[in-house]
């Protein structure tokens, strides 16, 4: 891990050499945000108003499995947003390579409501739910192993806040490898048992809903944004 | 209702353990932000575009439903932007608990264009425009619902800026419950008389185009962003 | 106009009673260029792609007007918001009633791409050209109008910035009248003559590719956002 | 170029004459980062969830060059917005005439997934694949072409960083004159033998997957955003 001389003054933007300039995190949760959004609200276009006649109160209650589909697929952006809005306290700078992960993880992102909707939207058809099935724990699966990528980069570029406690990223790293093995465990296991697999992909999944645990510095921690001491 | 020891002191990352890395509002906003202008701008791509022939003109002009629903739908949507808007100058930090709500609530936003297309696209047909009628008028109800959750989470989070006075957000709190037990009476309603609970529903909306009341603080206001003192 | 009474002071947050919660420009401005960026870059889904097979290329090369009705609209939209930013130095705060006027101007920007493609898909059909064209300077002529109440409103209300010369701010509103007054002409002039019509609100359209006058201050300019004395 | 009197005093929102209110970068990174968020994600919603039945795997299977398309644009969009990135923290300011060049670069980008489609979707067949990898190879061209207009621009008119090294910036003009040359040379070469073309503008466009020289400055590197000396 690059570690700049003195953790206590302030990044500069011709440090790491080899990452081109690095800057703050700003620009990088400014793309990312508007890449999540935009994945996170396309799935509405796909739904097809369905025409007006007798059967149009039964037409609309019929989509559920495409209002599924939305709802599922926003879900897990949501906490996956939630959980790169987090890490976003935990990044200081962001480097060339750094970016190429994120780019990495955020084409995953952009994927994942297709997959989504390929389960949901099946969801009746016996055939289609099991394919489905399997599809999406494997998206799943892919993400979170784009997010470890992402993670291992920036740990080794030196972008992760180096005023964390080294206890509180080995934490953070430990977890994430859990997780990891935990998800491709799912995403093999699904072809086998396409229930029990999709079942543990999901349980992985919600358990991001649990808050992670609060930063811990080994100085005094820095003000929020936009707050100045 | 989380407090933080002494409001006077700028927050820092690490308060309020078990909410993650606690952060300024930017972020939520960035997000927020592009879901609101994705789902406002989105409708329209749904509009076909005519073929060219003799009847061109006037199959433009017949497509007014479809124009009259991307307007309301933007309307809607641009009324919450606007006081989602107004409560960032309300709230101080984001937490874990806040930024789930806050998906729960933008959840709601990326749908509603769709019910709002369900009746306005179907305006002269009797029975869609009441089916269309009815779905919308709950889906507003859906979304102030997630609204107050929003608020009541950040409330009982100890996001909302603690310098403002206790009696104003008291005075938001109740104006909030006040609006969503209006929506939820207007749902009610319009199963038994569709017009008068989408009137009903269209007040509560429409109440909002007022401007809310100008925070009040216990100490110095703060100053805009990027001004300083 | 409402006028704080001491401009050197930095704007704080409850002032302007009546007009929400004050807030800078920033908020407003990511909102505006997401929903202008998905304004500028979402009429290319619209474009199918041909199939494959002996016709491939010139199937490739007929779909020109649909080329240039996205070069179009991304030109139209993209002038808008260069001036949009440049007003972004012009306001320094906003308050309730302008956000509502920017959610009116923003209506129409999400809609103008829509009327581009009714005149720039259909340029080969004589009839539907004719039609797209007065469509097409209609809905220019009404976003230049929503222009204007955007500009008389955050003049009414007090959000443009008061450190500007008036006679700075007195030239913009003249500019801005003059170019409206233009505009409505070619709505009107559309009708009798489509092509003199049209050429007109091109040509005031054009004019926009200027740089707008350098802004002059009663006092120290302020430096750029993110610099500091 | 035009040069500020001393640049070591934070630029002022009046300075360049004739290039409207110079503002800095901030706004017209936002505006890019939404664009280049929408084309990266947008091309996921021209592919069509199967429908079930029992060729729904093999039908999801054979959807691989959709994906290769997904994959393959977000590639190149990804590429180019980390270098868009990168320069951000070479320019300092943002005048009228470098927007526009903006905007004609942007429209590359919004642009650039339908010609990566063309090819990658075609893939199987032989006639269509030739076009595509025309039009493609093409359309990096003159993405690249926009790039080195909105850089030659952005020198002209000053917006450049006049705290970074003389040397440093005729580096990176240099660098860019050669990649633009290369990448004309493909665009000419495809026509006679495309795989040739194809493989040359492919090998230009990864080079950038290289990291950027780390900037140089002439006197102490500015820290990065959000950061205080």
């Amino acid at each position: 891990m690059t570690r700049r001389t003195d953790p206590e003054k302030p990044p500069r933007l011709d440090e790491h050499p080899g990452e081109g300039a690095v800057r703050g995190t700003q620009r990088m949760e400014i793309f990312a945000d508007a890449v999540f959004a935009i994945a996170f609200t396309l799935p509405m276009v796909e739904i097809a108003l369905p025409e007006p006649g007798p059967r149009f109160v039964s037409d609309l209650l019929e989509l559920w499995p495409q209002y599924l589909g939305y709802g599922l697929s926003a879900l897990v952006i949501g906490i996956y947003w939630v959980h790169h809005h987090f890490s976003g306290a935990i990044y200081r700078t962001t480097g060339h390579h750094f970016l190429l992960a994120t780019i990495l993880f955020l084409i995953a992102i952009g994927f994942i409501a297709f997959p989504t909707r390929a389960f949901a939207e099946h969801i009746h058809d016996p055939a289609a739910r099991e394919a489905g099935a399997i599809f999406y724990t494997c998206a799943l699966a892919a993400t979170n192993l784009a997010w470890l990528v992402k993670w291992k980069t920036g740990c080794a570029t030196g972008d992760v806040d180096d005023r964390l406690e080294p206890s509180y990223v080995d934490r953070l790293t430990r977890k994430y490898h859990v997780t990891a093995a935990l998800i491709v465990a799912a995403a093999a296991l699904v072809f086998v048992r396409w229930e029990a697999g999709l079942a543990l992909a999901a349980a992985v999944t919600l358990y991001y809903l649990k808050a992670p645990e609060t930063p811990v510095y080994t100085e005094q921690a820095p003000t929020v944004e936009g707050e100045s001491d």
